[in-house]
């Protein structure tokens, strides 16, 4: 394997307790270049520590979980303490929290659940038990969610429209604010609701939805609807973005589920689910049968290092997320003010610096301004900066249109064209800012320069 | 973590090719236990070459693999390169392979892409494409599958039959032959039928099934369909047990679909499945929605390090497997020995050995006869042997009830409730062997001392 990524153990410069540096190199015409990568929205390294713990798992618990001898049991133990790790991270009980493959399958499971949970309650209320099947027109599940969402809950949802399975709301996020509205949600909400789906944080603004004060107003509605013999909303928060990056407590939100990707905070590629008392408090409906492990909610061996993995990451994050917080913050920060000074004030449009809301600590969504600017072109004009213009997932489309996300936000076609979405990670110092910012300087030249003459 | 199990690298007794040695140490009652793990079907460690990959792709490879920059293209290089080896591994081309997050998902991932592809050819044969949810009563699909499948085949079925979605044939296995028989199964399909899904070896007893044969009918039985414009039987094969232990050829095998489990051949904790032209030749219908991974058939942030190790595996199985296969045959046919020379050809009575069928090189499934001695029992005095008395999804019921498998194989009740799967590796020695027999006789001599007195 071709070494172009280095790993060095430095303290970070500004002597903050960031533990470890992930420098990045890439081999270009036969010599090295530093690259500095700003990408930790689209998918983050692994923390070494969590690295050593997959390795170590991969050694020493690769027992089926399910075995009662001891190999087995171990596998089992290693399981549990990661699942109490990932509780404490959320801020639930560990029997709340299911392992999946990833963010994609959480969202869809949760979709997945609402449709059924749905199809039962009205059966049940209308024909008692017996009659599963005879529902008559009309009685579609409902679903409302923001126009902003990640594709792994858009796609679900329109997939179901499609099929007449489903009915669903894309209410547009506020474009003073960039969240999506609680009264616009609540005004969305029908008789046959079944679910409300918003994420906690946009992967490409990074503005913070006001879910505590949605789940507040659902809560409400809900009382009414239980008295009236009607089947509860259920609301889902996929946190993918947040994890790591600010506070997240299923307590404080009241939401009855919430994704947790592991990639977005320096964890394996595979997620989970929280649950508010699954099957319990809370219905839960699975996708998948097979051989019962978590609880028959997702079966399938366990995999057991990547568990394990996730579990030391979302220790990290309970042990440090304050400081990974503050620090990228800084950097982020530190980041705005000199794209600012550098290009000046007139040149820069920041398009998650909303009123009225908050953002993650660590994003940066910005165009700079001009014709022959977008956002692609500086980007591949940059010899150091690796940064994306909006969700990775969409990056290979190669169809170079604004992203939807920022549109929808109100941002204006051309300077939606010319956006890049930095976003910083725990490691991330001001010299790399002050390297990217650089790069940033050199790209835009040669693109104007380049343009120049043809004017 | 504490170490109780300990890897060593050491040629095998033998001589033969087989690369090292996992030995496996508990600790008991403050002293160190040598164990001899026995139950590579319930899952494999990794291999060592395979520990090195993971841990190499998550230090080097942990780009998103849908970012246009170098981190990310390397990354979609390392998962190029894995399907290459699993298709290079089962006879298949790379577009042929679709990763998953393991078998269950794989099994149950086919089931779905029958239920719809029904619905869709029915309702496009006879209403046209507008009418999708107009189907009348009776045109509910059917599938044929045998009474000894995994649950992540079972399951979904049964699932479904009690949902009124789908009718299932679970055909059962000759007694004769453990074989679920051609005819049988060809004698169940009706014109309903759009999936037939048996799998290629059974995890508990070993039998090979007569896949190339059911696919040679069913080809037959589909010419005669598309001649009169209905859809064709569709057939998967669950190869879980297969890989690694003996030749696997699509083409030989001429199935549509087949399912690959990573931590049965040394492999980590996901899948992949085998679709002949997914979505061209062959449909394939997702179950999850998601950031267009996988070709859209399985979206989801690919899990790249994984993946890595299973390509590796994969590329194991493809250089040494005739070693391996013929390593395993060797040393499970000289445990079958001891074992009737130790307890007598009386006492011993092996499950699979069925007269015209193959089975597994490394699964030797036997009851030792005799009140008292319960596989169970016999389990729980051994000092020395990891084994199971059946699959491990199963092993934590604990209600103690036969294999529902064996019984359904013919073997009688009470032979049943005393048998013991055990199942060598790669590295398992006659040394091994030796240290079992030897566990077992004790074990059974204390189990029938204690029992003596009361009789
Ligand atoms: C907001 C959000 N939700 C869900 C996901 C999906 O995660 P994955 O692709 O790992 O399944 C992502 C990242 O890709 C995301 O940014
Ligand atoms: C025959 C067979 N199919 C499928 C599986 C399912 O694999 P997993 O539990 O890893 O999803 C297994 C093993 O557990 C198996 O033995």
């Amino acid at each position: 394997m071709e070494k172009d990524k280095v790993r060095k153990v430095i303290p970070a410069k500004d002597g903050r307790k960031i533990p470890r540096k992930t420098e990045c190199y890439e081999e270009e015409n036969n010599s090295v270049k530093r690259k500095v990568y700003m990408d930790y929205n689209a998918t983050t390294p692994l923390a070494l520590e969590v690295i050593q713990t997959v390795t170590e798992a991969m050694q020493e618990a690769w027992g089926n979980p399910s075995s009662t001898y001891k190999a087995g049991r171990k596998a089992k133990e290693t399981i549990s303490r990661a699942r109490e790790s990932l509780a404490r991270m959320v801020g639930g009980q560990p029997e709340d929290i299911i392992f999946t493959s990833g963010g994609t399958e959480a969202n869809n499971l949760i979709i997945h659940t609402a449709l059924r949970c749905f199809r039962e309650s009205w059966v049940l209320g209308e024909n008692g038990p017996g009659e599963k099947h005879s529902k008559p027109q009309g009685a579609t599940p409902h679903f409302v969610t923001s126009s902003v969402e990640h594709d792994s809950v858009r796609l679900p949802l329109e997939h179901l429209v499609r099929e007449n399975m489903a009915e669903a709301t894309f209410v547009p996020v506020s474009k003073v604010t960039g969240q999506a509205e609680v009264d616009d949600i609540i005004g969305a909400v029908r008789p046959t609701t079944c679910l409300v789906s918003i994420m906690l944080a946009n992967n490409e603004t990074g503005v913070i939805m006001p879910i505590p004060e949605l789940c507040q107003r659902i809560r409400i509605l809900n009382q009414k609807r239980t008295a009236s013999g009607m089947p509860k909303i259920l609301v889902h928060t996929d946190a993918a973005q947040m994890i790591g990056k600010g506070r997240v407590d299923v307590e404080d939100l009241g939401v009855d589920y919430l994704t947790v990707v592991g990639h977005k905070f320096y964890a394996p590629r595979i997620g989970a689910l929280y649950v508010r008392g699954p099957g319990v408090a809370t219905p839960l409906h699975p996708m998948l049968f097979g051989g019962g492990q978590e609880r028959n909610f997702r079966p399938g061996t366990e995999n057991t290092p990547m568990i394990a993995g996730l579990g030391k990451a979302a220790e990290l994050v309970n042990k440090t997320c304050e400081v990974y917080e503050a620090h990228m913050q800084e950097v982020r920060d530190y980041l705005e003010a000199r794209l600012e000074a550098v290009f000046g004030k007139q040149k820069i449009h920041f398009n998650s610096r909303f009123s009225g809301s908050r953002r993650l600590c660590n994003t940066c969504n910005f165009s700079i301004l001009g014709s022959g600017l977008q956002g692609h072109k500086v980007l591949s004009c940059c010899k150091t900066l690796l940064a994306s213009v909006g969700a990775a997932c969409h990056s290979e489309k190669g169809d170079n249109q604004p992203s939807s996300i920022l549109l929808s936000c109100g941002i204006p076609y051309d300077v939606a064209q010319n956006a890049l979405r930095l976003s910083v990670g725990r490691d991330t110092t001001h010299r790399d800012v002050d390297l990217v910012v650089d790069d940033l300087k050199e790209a835009v030249a040669q693109l104007e320069q380049s343009s120049t003459p043809l004017t």
